[in-house]
């Protein structure tokens, strides 16, 4: 893969390092910066390259300096607020517009970073910036020349958009979908309609409150009372000089939910709303004046591949996102786990919880996962970024059309698999902090609210699983029949060797033979193949068995099909990681632990699916499964002492990640008492003192009404 | 194990049920209720018996009634609201008494039940409540009777307490604790000091806004400037008359947390503040006039399980709290799952998502973890007055002081498995539950937020567990030197097959042979020995190679002794749910159901570890594995068309339950959209319209800034 963020070249050294990175804050976490292998400066600008660390630089010190994003300790934002201050920092980044076309031409990874960099401040503004500019003008942007009006409308904010698809009672099954727009021949408009509540659309981010338009998804019926099937329209939903909704439509906010309330979802009832005939998106199809549907695909299946190919970048972003908020989560736990002490040798000497094994273990992995899931999901973009280039030139080869299909099937793994660790993660983080971590002001409860979501939308995870596993057995044939194959980025070629891995055992003879992330790497190119089998034969036994496709296909998720994605999709991301850091031209100051990572990740990651390794005799004897485990734990061990320096090349500035025991000083207890007293009604007596002084409760009073 | 909660009759008929347990209103959810093998009521009836139904009907229908505990839909409370809120309605508790002394004697479940019923409502009036008249009033009530005068207040609220342990740099480590109580001769007065504000007290639940008196953990300093270790001290913090703090104390609210938010937790410090000599809680220790020290009990380790015994009661709870969380998630995600259809074998008929073999997979076992959890922590609640009765009776008996120990070290790892499980579970209801799972107003994130700390408080559940695998480990010695031993409460005696059972394997042939929980039963205890004797060995290991204790038992946690704790207590969790289940006085009629959960639990769980009985030879081949998953997933089968009735016994009625997509009837659709309409500013125009409507951003103006 030839790819910008391959081997960026250190290049620069000690001194514009500095400049591009300055030093942390002197304090009790320097212990541990003193015993890392590495300079972790030299780390970031080999992962990211100056140009993208200085974007980074600017968009954060920009959001720091701006008093719109000030933060305020300890006071309580009513949701009301909450949406108000994130709508108001969102008119800040149209102020700021950080990023030329030109800039994005050039690099479009800077889009990427920019999203992210906005995102680690608060997810809110970042999504509702983020869903007009991208997703709705994207939307229009991809169906024709005649919205040009309208997207710079889009861009200087006389519009804001919202993308509704999703209705109260339709989500992932996205073809049950009920709204209805109808072709009126005789005043040449489209006539959308709400059946009822339950088609009502919903959870429609920007809508709740401020959106004036929305992509509108809905059936296609044409004068001849055919339905067409789903295609999209835009329709005006609020007035745009008074916020207040349109004629016919009935428009409001969902509520609270766990996570993300800057952001304000919403629902919308159509009643027979009339839109002139040119806002149907004509991506899919069109109508003519008389009403005669035309697609402009010739067949249903090219439709489908293009549509899935750009379905695609959000699942890229969405596992993006996710590394992130798992970035985010062990900023905060190692910095805390190494400046917490408790308990230690003798009762005068407490030391770090990051020594001990059990908190090793359980952070050192997701920290190396951390890594990896990062350089995967930038590598997708990139990825995407080609397959994007095609669709803008109309490509309509072969090569693009399976090249869309690998990406979909890549992402569609990705996301859940991103989206569970961070939660997990999150999790885990949160636990590790102890009860700090269950403090609001250390924003690990933040990180896992509004991760969680990513768990749903653009698809639910588990059924997304189901796309990948799909793609995987559709090279079934290709393999029994013996047929050479590939695909565009090679992700499936080692199936072809499919009955050769079959027959591969494990080899390692010590723990020392298992710390290469070559040795997961075979390991889950085996588990790959023999879950194939095994789900090809389980569905052929299901229908077999007299079971509908629909029944058979269903009944093979568990233990087949689903393991099959995952297995999958952890076997791509590993093999990225592992071909970037076994590349000779890493600097050979950070090969060492950039290798510990990958080799940590694979193992760790395989070790989930070990009895598997051993139900299908890949693996035997008591001591294969003790040279993983043990592996994993000497890997941990080894890693303890970068872990520091590890998430100081990626936590960003102590002002955005926001949490005193995440900070990079590491004086966790006068950085939490600081903000404790900060918040102005830590010391106040309650409002409500008199109902404990004057009015006592007479106990058993009420105990005759029981 | 004699027990009330054993075997209840299932006395009385069906009219009796029908009195107890209306019926539900008809719905969506009566096509599954029809399917179910078993009469809910009936089941209802069985576990709990009249009595505690009745308790329970008495309580959910006071609080339904109470315009106190009235919902609020779609108001944002905020925290300083919610806090008022909290503490109202605790007052209504005092007035409610809903149990007399004289009931709790005669049935100590009955105390257990009231905390459960008032926490499906909300847990932070529940936590303040018991915070104050459990804890508070435990802790003074077991040190001596010189109290009874302040126990007095305690119940007319003439004061309010809290339990003052954890301080901001220590918690887990309770040795740690640096505040200091010095007896002063001159005055007899004890004086109270925080050294600096890392040894502030933090954390405290009811001490952030308005408790007035405390029980502070602090090192006793005898004139002679020895330090006789931590010990227990009353004292007020708060004026009883104005809530304002007492001199020399600085004490305030630590803020917002990630969920429990009606609960004021705090912090306080002490400038040196005299408290008369009477206020220590000489439960361990106590200073004479002349400032001699002297302790209650003859040896350290006499006074240490007595400690031990009496803490265990916190730890109990919060398993059943959690438990208690596993039921309300499942409620909600059982019955969205059995109403919401999604996809289906033609475009035109959907399936409830609850057929998905996926979906099943994904809730069932938890459900059964749900009954199997229920009956565990009601079992060692009995055990545990049990134990309490001899304390109260002064028993030194041996057998007390291993009824302290048991009990501890049972508590230590069901309390860990229990919060986990329920945290576990609340995460998977959530995304169960599609986008809808993210609406706050459906619960579910409340559940996960609230019961998250369960996971922390009381020890961290993985320091916790060490606990557990000492007690464990402790009886290696006998098992080599083949001395006969038993523990009072039976859990350990199978140990004493240690080497017989070590030489067992795997028997089942076929999938039928597994739907017992005996064949995972028999499994557990292979895998309980066999982790057993591979910690020992890697102990050995450690310090053979020059490691001292401290440093030895920390590199055995990972893969060893953590494991061992975790499968020891799944282990004994399966064993009295599988002893409950296969009695034969269980009503034939409950009895296939009850059997399946008991199954599913025990091979669900067993799954996890399928790994380790491989790798120590307890299984081979590929169709051992094989049997395990299939007849989790045939057990999953089995029980679908049973999950909503099982739901159905312990769900709390909707006012409790309080989401709507968990509501008996089943209308999920019109649930939500009344509820959200009933959000009186869900239709608004926002406050802030003309933020976008007047004032609208110059794209780019602030890029020369950056
Ligand atoms: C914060 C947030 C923001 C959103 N923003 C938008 C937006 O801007 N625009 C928009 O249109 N939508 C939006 N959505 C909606 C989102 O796209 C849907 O929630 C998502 O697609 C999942 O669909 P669902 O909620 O209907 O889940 P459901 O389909 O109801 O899924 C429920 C459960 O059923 C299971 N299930 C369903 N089908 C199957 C199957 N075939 N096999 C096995 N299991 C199955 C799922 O795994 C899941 O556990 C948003 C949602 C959230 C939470
Ligand atoms: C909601 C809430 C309410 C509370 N209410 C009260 C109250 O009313 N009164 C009160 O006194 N306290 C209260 N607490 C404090 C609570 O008891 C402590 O948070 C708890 O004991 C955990 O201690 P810690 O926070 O110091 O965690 P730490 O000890 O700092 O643990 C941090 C991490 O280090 C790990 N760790 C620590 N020691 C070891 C070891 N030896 N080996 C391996 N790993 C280790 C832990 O596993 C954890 O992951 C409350 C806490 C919460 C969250």
């Amino acid at each position: 893969m030839a790819s910008t963020v391959n081997l960026k070249e250190a290049n620069g050294n000690q001194s514009s390092w500095d400049t591009l990175l300055p030093d942390f804050p002197k304090g009790p976490l320097c212990k541990y910066r003193k015993k890392a292998s590495f300079n972790w400066k030299e780390m970031a600008v080999f992962l990211d390259g100056e140009d993208i660390i200085q974007l980074k630089n600017r968009i954060f010190s920009a959001l720091e300096n701006d008093p719109f994003f000030a933060h305020r300790p300890g006071e309580d934002l009513s949701r009301e607020k909450y949406q108000e201050l994130t709508f108001l920092r969102c008119k800040r980044l149209f102020e700021y517009d950080f990023l030329t076309q030109q800039e994005i031409i050039e690099n479009p990874l800077k889009i990427f970073n920019m999203v992210i960099c906005i995102g680690m401040y608060d997810w809110s503004p970042c999504l509702q910036y983020f869903l007009h500019c991208g997703v709705f003008a994207g939307t229009i942007l991809s169906a024709s020349n005649r919205f040009a009006d309208l997207l710079g409308k889009v861009f200087n904010m006389e519009i804001f958009g919202c993308f509704a698809l999703t209705e109260l009672s339709h989500g992932t099954n996205t073809k049950g979908i009920r709204t209805t727009a109808t072709f009126d021949r005789s005043t040449q408009e489209f006539i959308i309609n709400t059946p009822d509540f339950e088609a009502a659309k919903f959870w429609v981010g920007n809508m709740g409150k401020h959106a004036t338009h929305a992509v509108v998804y809905a059936q296609l019926y044409t004068p001849d009372g055919q339905c067409q099937g789903l295609h999209s329209f835009i329709v005006q939903i609020r007035d745009t000089k008074t916020l207040l909704p349109m004629p016919g439509v009935m428009v409001g906010d969902i509520g609270k939910k766990l996570g993300q309330n800057g952001l304000d979802n919403g629902f919308a009832m159509f009643h027979n709303v009339r839109i002139p005939k040119e806002n149907i998106l004509n991506i899919a199809g069109d109508v003519t004046a008389e009403g005669k549907y035309s697609s402009s695909f010739k067949d249903v299946k090219e439709r489908f591949s293009a549509s899935l190919g750009s379905l695609s970048i959000g699942r890229i972003l969405i596992t993006a996102v996710s590394a992130t908020n798992l970035k985010l989560a062990l900023s905060i736990a190692i910095r805390f786990s190494a400046t917490r002490h408790q308990f230690g040798p003798t009762d005068e000497e407490e030391i770090p919880v990051l020594e001990y094994q059990t908190q090793q273990w359980r952070l050192l992995p997701y920290l190396a996962a951390a890594y990896v899931l990062d350089y995967f999901s930038k590598s997708l973009f990139e990825n995407f970024v080609e397959f994007f280039a095609g669709l803008l030139t109309k490509q309509r080869s072969q090569r693009q059309a399976d090249l869309g299909r690998e990406i979909h099937a890549l992402c569609a793994a990705s996301k859940p698999l991103s989206s569970w660790t961070a939660q997990q993660a999150a999790q885990e983080c949160r636990e590790a902090c102890g009860g700090h971590g269950y403090l609001a002001m250390n924003r690990l409860g933040e990180i896992r609210n509004d991760n969680d979501p990513n768990c749903t939308y653009e698809g639910d995870n588990n059924v997304l699983l189901q796309q990948t596993s799909n793609y995987l057995m559709s090279w079934m044939n290709c393999i029994r029949d013996k047929v050479p194959f590939e695909s565009p980025l090679g992700t499936i070629n080692f199936l072809q060797d499919y009955h050769h891995i079959l027959g591969r055992k494990f080899t390692a003879v010590s723990v020392e033979d298992c710390m290469d992330s070559s040795v997961p790497l075979a390991a889950y190119k085996w588990l790959v193949c023999y879950l194939l089998r095994e789900s090809d034969l389980k569905l052929k036994k299901e229908k077999q068995s007299g079971q509908s496709d629909f029944e058979a296909k269903n009944n093979c998720q568990v233990y087949y099909c689903r393991s099959l994605a995952i297995a999958f999709i952890e076997q791509t991301v590993l093999q990225r990681y592992h071909d970037y850091t076994h590349d000779p031209n890493i600097p050979s100051t950070l090969q060492t632990v950039l290798k510990n990572l990958s080799a940590l990740y694979g193992l760790w990651s395989l070790s989930k699916h070990l009895a598997v390794l051993y139900q299908g005799g890949y693996v035997s004897g008591e001591q294969a499964g003790r040279f993983i485990q043990n592996a994993i734990l000497e890997l941990c061990y080894r890693l303890k002492d970068d872990a520091v320096a590890l998430v100081d090349v990626f936590a960003p500035p102590d002002f955005i990640l926001n949490s005193p025991i995440g900070k990079a000083s590491g004086e966790l207890y006068k950085n939490m008492w600081s903000e404790i007293l900060q918040g102005n009604k830590a010391l106040n007596r309650p409002s409500w003192w008199a109902e404990f002084c004057i009015n006592k409760p007479v106990t058993g009073r009420l105990r005759s009404r029981l």
